[in-house]
C-alpha cells in the first residue's frame, strides 16, 4: 500500500495546494467555522466513508475509514480554525475575511489531511484496521475543540493518534519530533480583590485595593522563582491589572487577570496550588476579600516516547527525496489542545518544516506576515502517510 | 466702632441668611462662577469703594475699603465656588443647578462677608487703615484662585489676613482656632511607566510594566513609613493603577496617579524628593522608562501663632452671647488654598461651628447632605468683626 | 508657705548640685541601683517622714509627707537609674563606673527632688494634704519601675502627679509643657519564622525563610503608610533580621525583632492588630510557621490638659527671676514610664531647659557627651515647688 | 584491541575494587589531596608513560599514553577529591579520616581509570593516536581543578574528552547519557549594603539597611520569574541575610550572600546582568551604597551532541553482558567542573548507574550514607574502554 499511497499523494500535490489556498482565502474564527466545515463535509460527499459533522462543542467533523482487513485504529487530526489577525502578506489568495487570517497554518494542515484521507479511502481495502480522520474546529481559543471531541467518545476505540504542525523554523523537507513533554500547558485566572474605598487623605479609614494588589503581584513572583522545579518550565504572567480610578480616591476594588504556563503536570499542580495559597494569604494579610477564578486550559502536551521513536525511526528509514531530514526539535513554549487527545491515547505531535524559500528570518506562526513554503504540504501528507502505513500495515519495516 | 458694628450685624442677620440661601440655590463650579461673581459685584454697585473684578485666574473680586484714619491693612477672604455634587438635602432653597452644590459652606462664607463688608463701608470713616475684601473663586480645584490673586500683587500691601471656614464638628456659637500648621498641603503626581510588551508565555522577551509598577507601589510605602518624620503627617495615596490589558499579553506600559498630603513644608520636601528617587530607582532596577509629572498644589496651611493667639484672645475676651465658646481645634486633614495667602502675609484661618440644631452626627463638608445651622453666619460676621476692630482700631483691648 | 519654700530652695542650691555630682559620679544601671537607693534612703534617715524602700520590682523608694492640714494628695516623681554608655565628657565628677553614665539627667532629677522633699518636710505643718515623693528605679529599661509601683497601690490615694525631665533643647530658666499625648508609647516584638531548608540549587524542595521574611518586612511598611492615622505618630522599626547562613543552603528559619512607637492609644491598637494580621497572612501565603512575641512596653504619655494648663498658668504667673520663660514644647519621640502613672491619675510631665551655657548645639539625652547647665536644678525645684504650693495650698492664685 | 582490552578489564575487576576501597578509606578534602596524588603517581611508577604531577592549581596528575600508530588524541578524566562529610555508612573500608568522606564516588572514578590506563599502556602499540589520562584534584570546591588544567594547556592538543560519573539513580549495568546542556553552571555573590543607622523611634533620621535589603530580596525574585527563558533553568537563592542587630536601633548595614544556578550560557548572562541591574536600582531607590562581589564558578556543562550520540550508539551496539542498558538521562541540577574541559574541546560526560543491590531508595551523592554497587566500576572501565577503542581505532564499527 505504501508505494501506491505515495504515488497518489505526489500526483495530487497541486490539489492540496489549491485546497490550502482556498481555505487561506476564506478563514474563519474559532467556533465560527461554519463555511469551512461545510467545505470539508462537501469534500467527503459521495465517498464511501462514515462522516459525522457538528462534532464536539462546534463544527468538528470525524471521518471513519474502515479498512478491509482487521487491525488497530489510528486517529489523524488537523485543525481548521483561523485567527483574529489582519493579514499583512500580499498573496493572490489573501484573506477575504478582513481581520481574520490563517496565520498558524491550519489551512495547510487541513489541505494535506483531506487529500491523504481521500487516498486512504481509495486504498481502504488494503488497510489493516481503521483510520479516524479528525477535522478539528477551534484549536486557538480555550476551551478548544479537542476536549469536547474526546468527551464525546471519539477516541474510545483509538489505539494511537498522530498530528502535525507546520513550523517555519526549518525548511520544507525537514520533519521534527520531540519526545515527552513538548508543548506547555496553560491556565487562566481572574482575581477580583475587594477592599474598601475612601478619601486619598485618610488611608486609615479605607483599605487600599491597589496596595493589596501590588503586594499580590510581587508575591506571585515567588511561585516561579521558588516553587517550580528549575528544570521544568513555569510562567505566571499578570497581563491585566485593572485599577484605574481617581488620583485622590482610595480604590475599593481591582481586577487582575493572568496567564499561566507549565511544561508538565507536576508544575501545573504547583502553580495552581500556590496561586490559591497566595490569594488566601493576601486576604488574611490585608483584610480584603478575593474572588478567584482559576481555569486550567490545555494540558502540557506529552508525546509518547515509544510512538515518537516510532515516527522518528519510520521517517529516518524511508528513502524519499521529499523527506530530507528528521531531527529532534526543542520544547515549545505555546500550547495546543492536541494535548487532550494525548491524555487519552498514546501518540505524537510532530513538526513539518515550512520556511518560505529564500527566507532566512521567517515570520513565525501568529504573525500577520506568517507564510509557508507550500512544498511542506506534500511533506506532511507523505510523513503521515508513512507513519499510518507502518503503524497499521507494518509497511516500512525492514523485511 | 465695635459696638456699632455688632449692632448693625445683628440687625442684618436676616439679610445674610437670604444671601446665603440665594447662593445655595445657584451654585457654580470652580472657575465657572460667572453669575455668582456678577451677583457679588452687583452687591457693591453704588457703594463708595474700589471694586476690581475678574481678579486672578478667574472671577475673583477684590474690594478695598479705605478707612478715614491712617493704619494697617487687613485682608478678609471668603471663597464662593461650589462642588460637583448632587444635593441630597431637601430644603426650599435646594440647588437649582443639578449636580452642583454648595456642599462646603462657601455660600455662608460669602454671605457673612458681603454684609460685614457693607457695614465696614458705612463705618469707614472711623476705620484706622484699610480693609481688603477678597471674594475668591475656585478654592476647590487646583491650582485654585488664591495663588493667582497673590501673584497679581493684591497682598503686597497687606499686613495680616483672616479667613474662616464653617465646620459642623461644633455647634453654632463655637469658634475654633489652631496655631501653626493646621491644614495639610498636597501634591499630585502621574507616572507613565513604559516597558515593552510580549506574549504571556515568554516573559524573557518582554519587560513587564505591571510587575515594575507593582514594585513601585510597594516601594512607595517606605516614604511614609521610613522617610517622613513620624511626628509630622504625610500621605502618599495611589488612587489609580491603570494596567488593564489582555490576560495573556505582557503589558507594555501602565499609568499611575497619586495624591500626596503633608502637614508641613519639611514633609512636603521629603515626599517630593523620595517620589522622584524611587521613580529613578525603578527605572534603573527594571530597565523601564518613566515619565513623572509632579505638581504641588496647595501648601500646608500655616496659621501665624501670634495672630492665632490674637484671634483666640480677642474672642475669649468679648462678652457676646452669640460667641459661646472659643476652643482649640485639632489639625485638619484637608487642604485649602488660603495657605497661599499665609505664605505671603501672617494671618490665621479659623473655624465657625455650624452643626445643624438637633443633629448629633452631622454630615461633613463635601457630603451630599451637608447642612449648616444658619446661626453660624452671624457668628462668623461677629467674630471677624471683632478681630478686625481690634486689629485695626485696637478696640477690644482692655483699656 | 510658697515664699518660705523658695527661700529655702535658693539657699540649698549648692547642696542640690553636690548631690547631683555625687550621683553622676556613681551611676548604676536600671534594676541594679542598689547604692543609689541606699544613698537616697540615707538622706531621709532621721527625718520625720514615712519611707518605704524596695518598692515595686526593684529599688524604688516612696516617701510620704503628711501635711499638718487636711487636703489633697499629690505625687512627685524623679527617676534615678543610669545608662550603659561610656561617658565622653571630661568633668571632675565623671562616672567612676566605667561604661555606665547618667546621660539622661536622672541625677539632676533626683538631686532637686531630695532637697525639695526635705524642705517640704520642714514645712509640713503648713501643708494642706499630703505629698508623696516617688524615687523611681529603672526608667530606662522595660518593663520599667513605674508600672510595678502603680500595681502595688502607691497611687491609689493620689489626686495628681507631677514630674519633670531636663532637656537641653532650651536654656536653664525655660520651662516647657505639652498638653495631651506628649511622649510616644512603645512595644517590642520578636518573630521566629520557621520554614524548611534545602540545597540552594533546588528551591522547589525547600521553603525559603529569607524570602518569606523579606516579604514580611515589605508588608509591614503598609502599617504606618496605610493603617495609622496620618495625624498620629506611628513607627514600626525592624532592628534585627537574623538570617545569617551559608550562601548555598536555603535558610530554614529566621528571627526578626522590632521596635514600635505610637503617639496615642488608638495608634497602639492599630499597630498591634496589624502586626498580628500580617504575621498570620505571611503564614498562609508562604506556608511557614510563625511564633510572634508582642510586648507593649510603656504607653503613650498623656498629660492631662487641665493640669497642664494649671502648671503653665502657675509658672507664667510667678514672678521669679529663675523662671524666665514658660513655653509650649512639641511632642517628643521617646517614651517614658511616667506614662503609667498618668494612666492611673491625672497629672503632667513637663520640661526643664538645661542647655549648657555657651553651647549652641547641645548633645542630647543619651549621648556620651550629654551635659546640663546645673542652674536648671534650682529651676526644677522651684517650678515643682510652685506647682505643689498652688495645687495643695492654693498659693499662687491671685488673691 | 577491543576484545583484548575487555578481557584485561574483566580480569582486573578485583584490583579496581581494592583500589576504590583503599581510596575510600583514605579520603582527602579538595586542594589537600597530597596522599591520594602520591598514591596515584606511585601506581604509574615504572610504567612506560609520561607522568606529570602537581598539575594546575593543586595535586593534579596528567598521564600521556602515546599509541604506536598515528591518530587523534583523546582525554579521559577522573576526579579524586572527597567531601567534608562524616561517613554514616558501616563498611569495612570506612573513612579513616574523620569528617571526610568519598561521598560522591570519586574513589570509584579513580579506581576504574587507573586500571583502564594501565591496560591501555600495555596495549599502546596498537593504539592509533594518544590517550591523556587526567587525574583531577579539587572538583568539589570552586574554583576547582579543571579550569587550571585547561589554562596550563593540557587540552590544547586534545580532540575529544570523555568522563563519567557514578549515579545511584539506576542499577549497575545502566549507562546514561544526555546531549547538550546537562549540568547546571553556577555563580556566587555577596552584597554589602551600607545605609545609615539611627534610633528606632526616628526612621527619618536614618536610612534603614534592612528595609532596603528586604526590597532587594523581593526584587531578585523577578529575575527567575520574568527574565530567564522559562525553557531554561535558572535559580537565584539568597542563602544568607545577615542583618542581626538590636531591636530598637535602625540597622546601618547588612550582608547578603547568594547562590546562582543556570542551565546554559544565555541564562548565565541574563542572571549576571540582572543581579547587577537590581543592585544599581536599589542604590538609586533607597540611597544606599552597595558593594557587590559576583563570581561565576563552574559553567553549565555542555555535552557535544555528536560525541554524545557517538557514545550512546557505541554502547548500544556492543554486546556485553555487563552493559545492560543505555538510556537517556534527564538534566541534572548540580554543577561539575568537567564543564571547563567541554568549553575547550568537544566531548561528553556520561553516567554509570550504581544503585546498591537490593536498595530501592538509594541515598544520593553527598549523603553521609551514599553507597555504590561496586559492579559499576567494571561497567565504567568497559564503557570508557569501548568508547576509546572506537574513537581512536574505529573498533566497534560494524565492518
Amino acid at each position: 500500500m505504501k508505494e501506491q499511497l505515495m504515488k497518489m499523494l505526489v500526483e495530487r500535490e497541486r490539489e492540496m495546494i489549491e485546497i490550502r489556498r482556498y481555505l487561506h482565502e476564506h478563514p474563519e474564527l474559532s467556533f465560527q467555522e461554519e463555511e469551512t466545515a461545510a467545505y470539508i463535509a462537501d469534500f467527503y460527499k459521495g465517498k464511501d466513508v462514515d462522516v459525522v459533522t457538528n462534532v464536539g462543542n462546534g463544527y468538528g467533523i470525524v471521518v471513519t475509514i474502515k479498512g478491509g482487513k482487521p487491525g488497530k485504529t489510528v486517529a489523524l487530526r488537523a485543525d481548521f480554525d483561523a485567527l483574529p489577525i489582519k493579514e499583512e502578506l500580499d498573496v493572490p489568495f489573501k484573506s477575504k475575511n478582513e481581520g481574520v487570517m490563517h496565520a498558524c497554518g491550519h489551512d495547510a494542515h487541513t489541505a494535506y489531511l483531506l487529500v491523504l484521507a481521500d487516498c486512504l479511502i481509495q486504498l481502504k481495502d488494503e488497510i489493516h484496521g481503521t483510520v479516524k480522520i479528525i477535522h478539528q474546529h477551534a484549536e486557538e481559543v480555550p476551551p478548544g475543540g479537542a476536549k469536547s471531541i474526546v468527551e464525546e467518545g471519539y477516541l474510545d476505540d483509538v489505539d494511537a493518534i498522530f498530528g502535525i504542525h507546520v513550523l517555519p523554523m526549518a525548511p520544507a523537507g525537514t520533519v521534527g519530533y520531540h519526545s515527552g513533554y513538548s508543548f506547555n500547558g496553560r491556565a487562566y485566572f481572574k482575581l477580583k480583590l475587594q477592599a474598601s474605598g475612601g478619601h486619598g487623605s485618610s488611608p486609615h479609614k479605607a483599605n487600599d485595593a491597589i496596595v493589596a494588589g501590588a503586594y499580590f503581584v510581587t508575591a506571585v513572583q515567588t511561585i516561579v522563582s521558588r516553587r517550580v522545579n528549575p528544570l521544568n518550565a513555569g510562567v505566571v504572567t499578570i497581563g491585566s491589572f485593572d485599577g484605574k480610578g481617581s488620583f485622590n480616591v482610595i480604590k475599593d476594588s481591582i481586577e487582575i487577570e493572568g496567564d499561566i504556563r507549565y511544561s508538565n503536570n507536576e508544575t501545573k499542580e504547583v502553580i495552581n496550588k500556590e496561586i490559591h495559597r497566595i490569594v488566601k494569604g493576601i486576604e488574611v494579610q490585608f483584610g480584603v476579600t478575593c474572588e478567584l477564578t482559576y481555569e486550567p486550559d490545555y494540558p502540557p502536551l506529552y508525546n509518547d516516547p515509544e510512538l515518537t521513536s516510532f515516527v522518528a525511526d519510520t521517517l529516518k528509514q524511508v528513502e524519499d527525496q521529499d523527506i530530507k531530514e528528521v531531527a529532534e526539535f526543542p520544547k515549545m513554549a505555546p500550547s495546543d489542545d492536541f494535548a487532550y487527545y494525548l491524555e487519552m491515547v498514546p501518540g505524537t505531535y510532530f513538526y513539518i518544516g515550512c520556511t518560505p524559500k529564500g527566507v532566512t528570518e521567517p515570520y513565525f506562526n501568529h504573525h500577520p506576515k506568517f507564510d509557508i513554503d507550500e512544498d511542506a504540504i506534500l511533506v506532511a501528507a507523505k510523513a503521515v502517510g508513512y507513519v499510518v502505513s507502518r503503524y497499521l500495515n507494518n509497511e516500512g519495516e525492514e523485511s
